[in-house]
């Protein structure tokens, strides 16, 4: 049995000196600094072949079907199996929590959500519910074919949310999965602004398992570690990732989808490159509160949302852009070595290694 | 028990003298004409709640995953959990049968065409697939949250699909819904294009639970039988639609995304209006055999499909614009009076009303 | 020199006993029944070969780039040079006057809408403006290739724009359409919901250029004319439109795009096809006097707009779709016969023996 | 007068050391390393105010008209007045050179494309073209407002395109540009594929004009440099680019978008963060000569393309990503210190410096 998570804390690429771009994180550097939102984890390794999880994401401690939160996804790269998304996209808004999981895992994941939202104080008449789910394939190192992610592990992982804590690396959906050829995971991340831009946080968290040229805050790790896509002129990248934004930004869905095509930008910087076969997708939500859409107000009833301009979001991007990337690196210092289906291992980001070739590039001391 | 569907032949709108457009239907007027699509179904009627059911189409006969179609998908209302859109249009194929069910069954669709795909012979590597599920709403005749289609509904809709013969009205996906405050259901048509158009069939396959203002055939029925939306000037149409359009024709996946935006020209002229809480999308596909892509091709392999230029797409618009509108009046014709959850009764269009309004206004004899 | 245009109440189809629809038209039954719209028209009917013109719409009577609309486009079929899309999208909203003309004319469309808003009092510093100009092909009856429509046409156009009145037929950039064979040009029409659906009015103005199958009111007029698509089964459909929605509902971006999608049903309805040479396209702004986009709002300000619901949308659907299709009839009502380049002749719709027809069909008296 | 522009060889970042990528750049570095696309430029630099131009990509060397290039654009952010967008979405094709202006020029780049295009042999029943003109604002050295781009500018820009040499730097349209505070201008690059991965070529030029925070190579030159965009907590990136990728590889226009979509990313790589205020524009096209579209292929005549399967295509990404980095760059190495309206000037990166910051990163010697 190993040990698959790394909580707070314990050695984050920030507390080694690796400081990823020119704005704040907020105190705990994680999706849950923007207030209201939890994560939770279900990590399923078991024998040698169950190497899976599943993640939620709940944007907010209310009644997500009563009380929507502004949404939109953008697609890095299609090829996935990303549900809820044209419902998010038509109505500007997740009713649910979100989940993310393995390619096969989609159906439990909708279930889990289904059995969640109708099971709810409050949804005793709800018939249709947009659960969100989305997947990376971990098939190298877990049996998926198995589908071991059930109904149950779903509930679990919305049930254990936490506001105060973000576990990375080899957890929850982020058990088995694999990037730049090393072990990948979960990794979070977050801004705050100043004052004077606004003060709103921004927090991303990702599932990572996509391929591409390793950069760490700029220093090619991938081409100094001799790891990485193309290097002997074969095709060889594959994989995908989830990226989830939140913000307490007073933001409409139009501003949220700019948001989220932002997340790729950060992804770019680590040397990812949406290949064709990587299901590449970000979600961004707004949890103002002042902007929640209430499932039942009184037709007619008109609306009063609060907004910030046009003009007003590029900090936001640029918070956006600097979270993922370092939200992406945290997965890679946070996951440790796995052996899983069929004997196989990926081993870790040698961080050693790679703090000393940073040196080297004299990004860290 | 009540007898739940209508076979062909029996008294269909074309056979009772209502001709819509312009072009000739093919010899079954069912997307069946198009070669090698098969449809499936499975009619679950249980007890006094369970009206609900399971509609497959298979888009050719060989192995699906292995030999893709090309396909687009176009979003008429996104109000709805379509699974399978983003991949659809990033690859611009579908590599699954395309399952139809209500809005709370899509986890079991998904969970369906997984187990399937990953039986099939040829597929046992095969990790990742892409399910395509869509649904509507039966909750008003079906215990919906009772969740009843499990998976061996949908492979059993799968494997029980034919090629010669198209079931209509309540069967299927089709066995719960409402349409235009009438009983909605399964419907299908088809056109064949003359020779001097290239002799292309287009088939359409409609799953109708939509409201709005009936027209048939330019008739004003829903307003000749009071019975329409707004028709007190309060607000009441809800329900979605899902439509299939499938072609022999050689057509790639951006020409079958505007042949999917016509069945959308079809729907309106039935006086469907696309409302806030529908659910409406068209799955447009092509299974012409030389287009058909192999899921293993040798790496830098240079392909050689087969397309009709750009200048030639007109006379397919036309004919799925004629096929969608013909294929949502034939759901109605066919579908019979039901008794659902809580005793509740939706009505059968009266037929014979219906003809004696169209002879009114001279549309038939 | 002939006639080119119809003012109100000379037998528009609606004095002829043509209802088209369930709801009620506003007081002028025209684009202008939304307050504040204003629609002005440059008519270019010079020697044999100049038939073409501008039609401008304003949407309110305000400093239109420094107190934008919010507006969405959708694109029916994009066979078109529709100018101005892009920004539309990304940032939501208009900030200029609406120019409709002919395909060779764009460029004089733009350069027209930039001259215009850089002389606007207030604008002193503006360096951008995002011109929204489409167009329709007069190639048939005018000498397109000679570009006459110049920059004081378009400045003609919008300077002489009039809340009160505005002209159908062969006027503006309707001078030289042809519409169903027939000759076409401007139209519009509008709708008021009932105060029990919110009171709001819809408006539509369109410049009809395009093919297919004609219904009035649902009566197949082209075919018992004997004048259609493909009625010879060949190929010869063509053209194009642009539809501009108004309203001075309070609604938002996202809802503005899903009420320009249903104008395409409207559209449908007429026997349309948005065949493949056809650029159709559909604009639609709310003008509702508190949701202005102040051009220099103060950095960080916090907007506050106010919104319909998403369950409110459906009424104003079908009142979109009603008056797109009146609006396009409006336009074959109020073309006449024109003779233009190289002598060709296009003939108005034959009103009378439509009448005949319609009569036959019992859908007026 | 100052001389404006750094023709090949001149020290380019390549020269100087810097190595962006893991892949190799074609012979000349250039777009034109695709074979038979050409550049021109029309550069106007006049008395005191006139900082501006335009540059013409031309994508082969045929009547453009009648053989059409496949085609996609794809939108970063949408600030911006790129012409032509939905035709090449509708359509998948590229009918005419691709213009570069500023952004009140475009109304004279769209005319100079028509006039050109109607003036082609052979072209001269053509009553329909579709323009694709981008622009980035270079208001700040130019004197914007007096639209001095005219047609026959365009024109020169197109007739004098050459194979053989891009300018690089102050020309054409990057006369008057402003890129991460120093000045910005056109820039060029491009990636040839070992044989192993196909030997196709990726060509990219840019026209920077945008903000952020710059980096080279990975390297934080902005922050060293003390200039970048929200340094002091405030505000003020602005800016646009347009970004032109050409490829002879065999690949369809749903591909073309794949790669479109990857150039953002190599732009993301220099910490640009697509700003609210930004137009960010990317268009992609193939001249592989096989895949040439006539605009006269005889009605229902089969085509018969040649393409790369989809799994072929993460190498054309990842050089798209590195083509997009270096041309940025490159652009900024060439441009020079330039005076424009009212006596403002933009100075140049300051190369030495960089030189110096990028061997203390130890990223050249």
């Amino acid at each position: 049995m190993m040990s698959q998570s790394l909580a707070f804390g314990q050695s984050r690429p920030r507390d080694l000196g690796i400081r990823i771009g020119v704005m704040q994180s907020g105190p705990q550097n994680a999706i849950t600094d923007v207030a209201g939102v939890k994560v939770g984890e279900t990590t399923l390794i078991n024998g040698e072949n169950v190497r899976t999880g599943v993640t939620a994401i709940i944007p907010h401690q209310g009644n997500l079907f009563q009380s929507k939160v502004p949404a939109a996804v953008f697609v890095g790269n299609g090829f996935g199996k990303l549900a809820g998304t044209t419902q998010i996209e038509e109505l500007g808004n997740i009713e649910s929590p979100i989940i993310l999981t393995n390619t096969l895992g989609v159906a439990a994941g909708i279930e889990g959500v289904v059995a969640y939202t109708l099971s709810q104080p409050g949804n005793e008449n709800v018939q249709s519910v947009n659960a969100v789910v989305g997947e990376t394939n971990d098939g190298y190192l877990n049996d998926i074919r198995g589908r071991h992610v059930k109904t149950e592990d779903v509930l679990a992982a919305i049930t254990n949310a936490k506001e105060d804590k973000v576990l990375e690396g080899n957890v929850g959906a982020g058990t088995g999965t694999v990037c730049f050829g090393f072990k990948g995971g979960i990794g979070t991340s977050s801004r705050k602004l100043p004052e004077s831009l606004g003060g709103y946080t921004v927090g991303v968290l990702v599932q990572t398992n996509f391929g591409g040229v390793l950069q760490i805050d700029g220093v090619p790790i991938g081409v100094e570690l001799g790891k990485y896509s193309f290097m002997d002129h074969m095709s060889s990248v594959d994989g995908s990732y989830m990226i989830v934004v939140a913000t307490d930004a007073p933001v409409n869905e139009r501003n949220l989808k700019r948001i989220a095509q932002r997340a790729m930008m950060g992804l770019a910087k680590t040397g990812g490159i949406a290949s064709n076969g990587s299901g590449d997708y970000v979600i961004a939500f707004s949890n103002y509160p002042g902007n929640l859409i209430s499932h039942n107000s009184p037709s007619l009833e008109l609306q009063k949302p609060t907004y910030l301009q046009n003009d007003d979001m590029s900090a936001l991007f640029l918070a956006t852009i600097e979270a993922t990337e370092e939200a992406i690196i945290n997965s890679l210092f946070a996951a440790e070595d796995m052996i899983g289906k069929e004997g196989r291992e990926v081993k870790a980001l040698p961080k050693e290694e790679v703090l000393e070739i940073m040196k080297g590039y004299r990004k860290i001391e």
